[in-house]
């Protein structure tokens, strides 16, 4: 990373409950969703959960066929605060890819069974997961 | 618009106080930052203000540089909550350019002004102003 992590963007990454991730086409047309996720350094994982989405098949998803097509990410953790000297972000840029199976994909599922409770009534099963590998990382808090 | 704006998807975008935009250099790299804005249709305004950056020089922004080779953006709005079904989300996707002045910019700005009291202690004098001009909306809300 080219920048290092304050403990205020790692506290960030940890525990903030949503971030934005953005990917971009073979066109450069850049797409952006929010998505639950885990931190585990150097790497960022979000699921394709049974939440409700705009495919049936999951391979359809946008953020799916741009990282097949162009595997660069960049995910967005912030806070907002209406008191501007609060507001708080950080970005992890890098390479992302797909899992569907192996050590770091039931890893990532665990780690996110753990941080969010609603897959108790979601099961992520073998749900695929998008993993980030952090490359480089820029941050602002007051 | 290739999809009609929801009553909910268009109070997200007129109420909300944080967006997300998404921008993508000339190498489909993906960026994303947190924005304060204004929707008013077919357009939603971000300016660029006195918040610390990450640069000096507001031309040296990646926003800034990406929308000058690329001017493709996606814009999004979203509100987390505990209850996944009470999660909500807007997207606009649209193309982007820079005002620095005339009539859209002035009228952005007097909107920014408005909406944000913060500009009250922090002016945006004559600040430029992204554009996005929306072509497409996606949207999910329960």
């Amino acid at each position: 990373m080219s920048e290092a992590l304050s403990a205020r963007s790692r506290e960030l990454l940890e525990s903030a409950r949503v971030g934005h991730l953005a990917t971009a086409d073979q066109y450069a047309r850049p797409h952006v969703v929010p998505i639950v996720f885990v931190y585990e350094h150097p790497f960022v994982f979000t699921p394709i959960d049974a939440k409700p989405k705009s495919v049936e098949d999951w391979h359809d998803l946008r953020r799916i066929k741009n990282i097949e097509t162009n595997g660069r990410a960049s995910v967005l953790v912030d806070v907002y605060d209406e008191d501007w000297s609060k507001c708080a972000w950080v970005r992890a840029d890098g390479v992302a890819d797909i899992l569907v199976k192996g050590d770091d994909h039931r890893r990532a599922l665990d780690l996110l069974a753990a941080k969010y409770r609603q897959y108790e009534g979601m099961p992520l099963r073998d749900a695929p997961v998008i993993r980030v590998r952090i490359e480089h990382v820029s941050q602002w808090h007051g």
